[in-house]
């Protein structure tokens, strides 16, 4: 089917890639006259594709994403639909829903997982919004997910595709804590020769084979003591929002926020909380670490 | 190649079934005379074996596999290999290869993960004690492991075959966890409709594609809400080692710790905590929870 | 001075005392005509005030703080304060200030610590807003705190009040844990015989002497293992407000959040999360808890 | 009363002081010349002192512990009571009793806080031991203790004393890990002028009123934002100690090993779980910290 998308940037150019290929008709459009953009500007954009429309924007989060929504709402129509494909906090889509349902736009949020493999391995995708909005893009959701029965869902009402993806990076936090704390155990300890080996022994049979052990295997066939990886780790702001939400319903996520926390602690949180630390061990007798 | 098999309950009856369908001479033995055992002694199994033995224990940890042991220490010749492959604690490896090496006999220790899927899928082998010893077991291993090159690892020097499967179990703790934190938020949220069909669709393209969440798949096929499933989790002890060898050690282990509370608190644990709390709140004026 | 003041409940009319007896002409107003009012209106308070008035509002955060500041808002006049003593969210305050300084009306939000005991230590005040209407109302404050040079700050800005009784609550939060951990830990061991008793000694020369452990000897005294007390215990807000703010600022804060955690969990959270872990060992062979 | 006492260093030291200033004929050794000691051998202590003697050991856990202990196991004789003052572990204990009492020689441990305030305050003191032993011991106890009824605690049987010492700091590092959330939140916050100055107000009226807020006042009166403190603390043991044994007893400790684990990441732990989940957010296509 034809749509246009918004944002050609490593995720967005992979997936209108992946879309072409499967014979949909795809006009690219992009800030930058560099990013191989099928026409050079909204206006050009909206004009391209034919009534109802599908755009799908895959732009940054937040600003960006904002003020292309507050453009769409303008130029597009009633009956045209637009799909937020970016990591937008979930809260943000009920305000874009509402801009858009103003003027008869339909408006669904897709939650996309892959990175830089989902070009190759089709990307999991999570839907918020009306069922028929979600069949009618359909076609498109099938082209970018993977082969076989799962990778697509629609999660529930707009906000839920982004609110989905947002626990899901959760839940990866955590796993990938967890990963780290067991290889740091190992690394520390006489009896196990090379942390790096067990860990990819446990590919196959073990309790804990997942894709995040492949690429640890991957990452590690060079680098097994990954003394090559810096030991600190930004944070993609989802894991945050999780939080924040588990906060509001009242669940209790200590996995998840240690690994966020150990994060965060990486680059340098957490060092006022040690001074206090500090200085009190000072005042009553303790030793100040130097 | 032939061996002796101490202990036939379901994870050890499975293996030996495992060994003789690749035509392993195996020999078995259990306490209970319902367990299809080959011999009805601990003598009649050393008797039934040719020197050098090869002699593997499957009973459960601590004072049986200590009384296993001692028998075996009394029974064996120079030159056999005792290989412990059950749960115990990496820290009762060393003490158990010292009273055997006294007399000459090898010991290895080896954790195995896999449970009532080992049978079909292999078992993942971690593998503690000597490059001879381990060589001399490898047909036997070669035979319970998965196809293909993983799910076999010679870990290190004795207790590294538990000290692995211990840190293995810790993070399938973490990662169990970090699925529940993000079940319970969707199972809060408005705007997720169906958290299981969320979860089921992360099995393909997402990031957190993983054995577990196949296992969750299934779990929730004919129960998403879990609500046949208590809200109680038992501990197996692993989990608690590796927290404490990691503190020995120095490694923060905050998501996987996380875990194991959760998993007590469950069953009653931190009760005395909140009655503190609850007595504090109604002393400076904060009411009692009824 | 003279002062009105909303909301006469237990701390409310604990306050009006103490500011009457040190000499305050204080008119009182409450929705309930039990609770001793003065006047029975929020029209009459503000016609019994000389201006320019100052008016402290005492009711419970949220929608009753939010409809006092609308009528105070329509009901005073340019050059009036407004003071928000209740547990009103920080980020509410900052609205307050706009909505009521468009009038010309000044306005502070000032944190009260004390509970029930205030009345007659003094409560501890942390008070938001600008240096001339802290001065201002100054009076009143040094009436209401304790004697001595502690109990009373210009936290900072509007907002600044609440954000600072917000973490003072966080930090009771975590030290409240802290003792119940240790409490608990010696309650499950065979060689402390009197855990309550242990704790009480400690409020003198030891390192955690504090008003907490003061209370919680008050409180042990007549039930040293808190039988009577229910393993249960409410939150309050303020603490979840703080882990909140922390996210958001980028501040781990694990001690204060496994605090809040806790409570959740004693009434109720996390038991999904251990559906799935309960559903997962199932799957994989573990038996599930009845 | 007559005793012998082991160890003059800062603690000892100022313990005996204490000790002769109440009148006790305290006869004092060391292994350094420049100790001030009163004699300069194990031997020639137990020769200078009347039995049934009492001695009391105040040197540093571990190895040198164990060795005075040896020691006086062959020194002292029947109806000698020895009493470890140190921050001997629990565990540790009870080996010690054993081994004396074979001689008839008998035992306490005693946990002691107070630091270098103790000089001046008196120390608070726990007790593990018979109530006989406590009772002849009582004297050198009440010299110690603070003025008051509290500061003194027969806690339990040996290993009680230290037991509850071992706990007493490990609500210790939770309470100030609590405090420096508290501060490092205000510190990243716009809205609070001077985390201190708040802080430092909560000493009169507050819930968190304590000594360690005392404390904390001292510290920050001439460097308020302790930016002269290192953000890197030492742990002392004792906290690690209770974790484990909390874990032993199955008592979840998370705000107790927050505060532990804080510590341990800021002197470098930690680093290799960060090294993982940098590799894996590599390998999916996030950007690796430089």
């Amino acid at each position: 089917m034809q749509l246009g998308v918004i944002g050609l940037g490593r995720m967005g150019g992979n997936m209108v890639k992946r879309l072409r290929a499967d014979g949909h008709e795809v006009i690219g459009f992009d800030l930058s006259p560099q990013s191989g953009r099928d026409v050079d500007s909204l206006e050009a954009l909206v004009s391209a594709l034919t009534a109802p429309r599908v755009v799908w924007i895959m732009v940054p989060a937040g600003a960006p994403t904002d003020a292309t929504v507050d453009q769409l709402a303008e130029l597009l129509e009633e009956g045209d639909l637009v799909i937020d494909g970016g990591n937008t906090r979930y809260t943000d889509d009920q305000r874009h829903e509402q801009q858009l349902s103003a003027k008869g736009i339909h408006f669904m949020d897709v939650g996309v997982s892959g990175g830089v493999w989902g070009a190759e391995r089709g990307y999991a995708l999570m839907a918020g919004g009306s069922l028929a909005d979600y069949e009618r893009a359909l076609p498109i959701f099938e082209s970018l997910k993977p082969e076989g029965e799962d990778g697509l869902v629609l999660a529930g009402s707009v906000g839920g595709g982004h609110f989905a993806k947002m626990v899901h990076n959760g839940i990866e936090y955590g796993m990938m804590q967890a990963f780290g704390e067991g290889f740091e155990t190992m690394m520390r300890s006489d009896l196990i020769e090379n942390p790096a080996a067990v860990m990819t022994s446990w590919r196959q049979g073990s309790v804990v084979q997942s894709w995040l052990l492949d690429l640890f295997a991957r990452a590690a066939q060079d680098d097994p003591d990954l003394h090559n990886m810096p030991p600190v780790a930004n944070e993609s702001g989802e894991a945050k929002w999780m939080i924040e939400a588990a906060l509001e319903l009242g669940v209790p996520t200590p996995a998840t926020a240690s690994a966020l926390w150990a994060r965060q602690t990486s680059r340098g949180a957490g060092e006022d909380t040690l001074r206090v630390v500090s200085s009190l061990r000072a005042q009553f007798g303790g030793h100040v670490t130097k």
